[in-house]
């Protein structure tokens, strides 16, 4: 795996990715394939939506179907017919908001399947094995992900295991393929932040990534500490911000020099009924839309603003319809994918400063 | 709309039917879209997978999104976006099979919504409005259908108010796309079923159907019958058995000579993981399939077959996801419409006896 910075502009920047499964241009939204597919969405899909990337989720994948089934199979990329690169998650961040009883120890982290109860137990060892099981191409520190609020001393103490934890990921790594990026945590202070950046960065590796945001703090808790800290984080490498957001929050990162982006949301909404347009967020489910013979968004080129109405939209979403879920997500992935196409071609031709404000008033 | 018988063997053959959205090359089964949607598949897959009529449900969609805003935004061709010929049922299955406190006079059907319990009456004058208001290229006369089991004498009343609704539902026509085909009761006795036969086939309609099958019956009696009735019917006009089958029915039915299908039992089943394959059905959430890597139907050139391993269609369906049923869904639709199409090639090739008895040795 290599990066190269392509064009910056202040901090924002474009860069070149390459893994083993191909090039990935960035800045970019990962859609996120928790369970081995990208909610009601195919691989051909994905692809003609521009997706280059996919995440997978550690936990889920390791629980059903079993990382040693996937290895069986070819690995996920395989398993799942997907020909791009995979990032997967530690399976840190679910343990502690998803399984049951977790018991953390300087080892690891000891928990109980959601799905059955069934006992587990995750290392920084071990998830590294899961990941390069699965075949990963980016693959993620095993980290501790404190909540907030959380005081200075849990998160100087959080941090500096998540210091140790990355070393040991950093040692069991075996497979050449798979790259192993740091995660930065530190909570919502600045003072910690920059301390854990020093630590992470200190080991040197092929990529960091910023974790612990979206843990319910203001978001504008975030966005000034990803204004400060993006640009410090290390210039030739990428810089990924996880779990992270909305269009706004997207675009205000790129212009704090992050690269990638992953987020449930965009998909998740989308079976809520909420959908993101050029004219802002709307809610399909609104009775003005009963007769309106429109597409959803003027402004996108996809296949769901081209071939239907909002009015179709909004039947689809009240009568339950699968067809609804399945045509949002793909309009809201479309949107997301292509916010990040013009981020890069703005980046790219010097009028990063025009569409940074165009996108902040059409979705601040 | 025309038709035309262009291949006879025996008593089966191959015909092409001409509406205003285009023409059909029967025999044919038509996908159901209740709710205006096949569920979880676009518009472009039903091209894709060689789907020429797809069936719209006159019950469902009355009550919502309402056949007066249907109409507001052009019909249902347009409201939904699909190009070719659309079939309506006139709602009457629906109405004494889903809504509640049914209320049978001369005049109609008076019932509740299963939805939230509102009002409606069905009359066939409103039944005939309802589906011109949608623009079904094909709508179905209003007509009684009978449970299982039911007297003589239940069924020969009933039989005959089906026969004077279909007189109203005839002089109730007034848009001349749309074409109106007469229903064949009769119950599950082969004196009735003719007496029906001869009572319905002496108004003059530009094609003919069987109903009241599929209501709890032993299979072979329905076999039977339309071994007997089938041939019996309007040779110069299409024959449509409503609401069957499995692909053994199928093949049979078409041995007899009808044109027409229409069944949920492809799609219905497909979301419970049950899959129709050249080898026989199977169900896809068997341990069996864990580990296996091959394709869910060696015969089959779907996009399912050709993309995705019977280990990778398990994992989604245990898992929950909504791709399981789009793509089961898919396949098993696309399955179908193969059966249709090897077929009419056999009738057109004369090799129709050994396409049937292979079918009947694989899916007997």
């Amino acid at each position: 795996m290599s990066f190269k910075v392509i064009t910056e502009h202040n901090d924002a920047r474009t860069g070149l990715l390459k893994t083993s499964h191909g090039e990935i241009q960035t800045p970019i939204f990962m859609p996120v394939g928790t369970r081995a597919t990208v909610k009601a969405i195919t691989n051909d899909e994905l692809l003609e939506m521009g997706a280059q990337i996919i995440l997978g989720n550690t936990y889920h994948l390791h629980l059903r179907p079993g990382e040693d089934n996937i290895k069986t199979l070819g690995g996920l990329n395989k398993f799942m017919n997907w020909k791009k690169p995979i990032l997967t998650d530690s399976g840190g961040f679910q343990v502690f908001s998803l399984s049951k009883l977790n018991k953390i120890s300087e080892e690891g982290v000891e928990f109980r399947s959601h799905l059955d109860g069934s006992k587990h137990f995750f290392s920084p060892e071990s998830s590294m094995q899961i990941q390069m099981d699965l075949g990963s191409d980016i693959i993620m520190a095993f980290d501790e992900c404190l909540g907030h609020p959380a005081t200075k001393d849990q998160i100087e103490k959080s941090m500096a295991m998540t210091h140790r934890w990355l070393k040991r990921s950093k040692a069991a790594m075996t497979r050449k393929e798979s790259k192993l990026f740091g995660i930065i945590q530190g909570g919502l202070n600045l003072e910690t932040r920059l301390k854990s950046l020093d630590q992470i960065c200190s080991v040197d590796l092929p990529g960091y990534a910023l974790g612990g945001f979206s843990v319910g703090e203001p978001i504008e808790m975030m966005h000034e500490l990803v204004k400060v800290v993006g640009p410090k984080m290390p210039k030739d490498k990428p810089r990924y911000l996880m779990g992270v957001g909305t269009p706004k929050d997207l675009i205000l990162s790129i212009d704090a020099g992050i690269d990638m982006f992953d987020c449930v949301m965009p998909t998740r909404v989308a079976r809520n009924g909420t959908l993101y347009t050029w004219q802002g967020k709307i809610n399909i489910k609104r009775a003005e839309y009963k007769l309106d013979s429109g597409p959803l968004d003027p402004e996108c080129d996809c296949n769901v603003c081209t071939n239907y109405s909002r009015a179709y939209l909004r039947h689809l979403f009240a009568s339950g319809e699968m067809l609804s879920a399945r045509l949002n997500t793909y309009h809201n992935l479309y949107f997301y994918l292509k916010l990040m196409e013009r981020a890069r071609e703005a980046i790219n031709n010097g009028t990063w400063d025009e569409y940074r404000d165009d996108c902040l008033k059409r979705f601040g």
